[in-house]
């Protein structure tokens, strides 16, 4: 089964491609969308585009994206909404089912720990995908959400719900 | 000039549009966009979906929509920056540039009183467009708002810049 993660954000969507078979894993691709400096309607519609494109040449069967951590930054929570909004609509638009993973359960699948920093994450994604060099920590972040999702069986199945909380 | 306003929300969107010549006024259309009880993505994807249509139906040429109000309810900004991300981009999708107003500016421009009510909101959308006949307060609002622009020249001028401050 082929699953593209998703690490969502305003200035930089970080995405990755695996392809997974039973606990066998390997790297298909991995990338960044930036939105470059225009208003913010042009931006969104630039990462769209991107996004959409990248899911028409690696044709996922199923898709994950960080569940966005809310804290009392509202500007920084309404920018990373409208970005993940506009993320979530390209996958819908592919007739995709998204499962939703918060950062510490990523990392606890990952990493085995709930705390892992960036370094380890990197190290992991690039020790369980031979081969596979990030783009950048997005990108890292974005693959470790698709493994994390190959892990629960690549689907946004109810019972992960419980495993969400 | 037609003028597309937007009240942005992820249950209900709002939209309404108008022909504004000069400083006469006239009402095309309103209405209510509704996402439904889906998962998010699909929720996205409708709304997304009936903005579109109306887009393609109403024709504007200028749209503006409700700059969002950000407060500490984290997990309702991210609901409504999503719903938010997807309506700028059916905008840019369509090429319009979208002009922003904060609840106050707009209330300020069509009532006079930065604190007015959704009543009097109503009755000067009704004054102001006669035989318009709102869906409901989100679709009388979006209406205001393209009021709102209309008064402001409808573009998504620099200058308005220091009006939304």
């Amino acid at each position: 089964m082929r699953i593209l993660g998703i690490d969502p954000g305003l200035r930089t969507l970080g995405w990755g491609v695996i392809e997974s078979q039973g606990s066998r894993l390997a790297h298909v691709a991995n990338g960044l969308c930036k939105s470059g400096t225009g208003d913010l309607a042009a931006r969104l519609l630039t990462l769209h585009e991107q996004l959409t494109e990248v899911i028409a040449r690696h044709a996922p069967e199923a898709a994950a994206i960080e569940q966005t951590f809310v804290n009392k930054d509202g500007a920084g929570t309404l920018k990373l909404g409208q970005a993940r909004g506009v993320a979530l609509l390209a996958l819908a638009q592919a007739g995709l089912e998204v499962g939703e993973y918060a950062p510490n359960r990523v990392k606890k699948t990952i990493v085995g720990a709930g705390h892992a920093d960036k370094a380890q994450i990197l190290y992991m994604v690039r020790l369980q995908l031979p081969g596979c060099e990030p783009a950048g920590p997005d990108a890292a972040d974005a693959l470790a959400i698709a493994m994390c999702h190959a892990h629960f069986g690549g689907r946004a199945a109810p019972e992960l719900r419980e495993v969400r909380a």
